[in-house]
């Protein structure tokens, strides 16, 4: 088994946004596709250690803007890297709310989705969403960011802080300090597991 | 509703090959997705009215290779034009077969990825495998080719024949001739409905 071969595999990258009372969050995920056309329905898996999965989970909306070339690292950063159970990552962004109450986001994305779960499979690590579109607006002609042009052109190299061993992760580029990385090592950035990681 | 606004997700583009007794065959899908690293788990959405769909729904077990940027429009014509009920679609294919028995492609590809269904969801017009990765291979270097990528290089336009009146599929180019297209049409190429057709 060649693990890299998986890389090969085309995604783009998106917010996934949600609304809990009066709390807003989000996170990035890369896996928002269309399965059926008629009628309109995606499907998005969801890493459970994400604190918007859970809000998806008890309210059964979300929205998804689409990421463009344009998009920067600090946006990754904000969405990806750190938990809405501790932060408010719309403090310091730019957002409308789409028609089901739920923010988009408008700079650096193209297009937003609205959508409501019609289904969730419990995947282990990951719940499988499968949700009827029920809002969908395009927001500008920007190229649709893949995850293979992020990884080439917008992740900034992992800043080793002159650490001599360790391994970073392949994904974010967080890196952990030590001789040894645990199996069951979890990327505290991005929910990668150690098979992600790469020795320094 | 923008319907556009659905086409600004990110797609590849891939070779969904099956085995079934001496049978062959193979389709092109644009769905595939890695849902979970622990376990390897990959999700395809597969339209029901492909022949193939059938074949791994019967004997739970597909391959699919990734295609390249150097992939030819013919390659397309050949694995998603036609029905694999009527036609051996891999006489004039180049192909090996991996470890699980099913064919992969290497030409215009650069990997394949092996992989045994765990379960299958009805979506209606499709059905959503999710599987388990049994093998993966790195075939070559090349960039895997995006769906946005085959619609503006590799696609060639519509042959309209001379036709004055008529609508052309969007995802593949069929021209269908006629005043009016009917609302249940599905496209005999690339099985997509009616609302993928624009008016020539």
């Amino acid at each position: 088994m060649d693990r890299k071969a998986m890389y090969k595999l085309t995604y783009g990258l998106f917010i996934l946004t949600a609304k809990e009372g009066e709390k807003d969050n989000g996170c990035i995920v890369n896996t928002v596709t269309q399965v059926t056309t008629e009628p309109n329905r995606i499907t998005v898996a969801v890493n459970k250690k994400n604190y918007t999965h859970d809000m998806i989970q008890r309210t059964g909306a979300f929205n998804v803007s689409v990421l463009t070339e344009n998009s920067q690292f600090d946006t990754y950063k904000n969405w990806g890297f750190q938990s809405g159970a501790q932060v408010d990552k719309l403090e310091a962004i730019s957002s409308k709310r789409a028609e089901n109450g739920i923010v988009y986001i408008e700079d650096e994305c193209n297009a937003y989705i609205s959508a409501k779960v019609v289904s969730a499979t419990d995947l282990g690590t990951h719940t499988l969403f499968l949700a009827d579109v029920t809002d969908a607006c395009a927001l500008s002609e920007d190229e649709s960011v893949t995850y293979s042009y992020y990884q080439k052109k917008i992740k900034t190299a992992p800043k080793t802080d002159g650490a001599k061993k360790g391994f970073v992760c392949t994904v974010c580029g967080y890196v952990y300090e030590g001789d040894a990385l645990p199996e069951d090592f979890v990327c505290p950035w991005c929910k990668h597991p150690a098979s992600d990681f790469k020795r320094l």
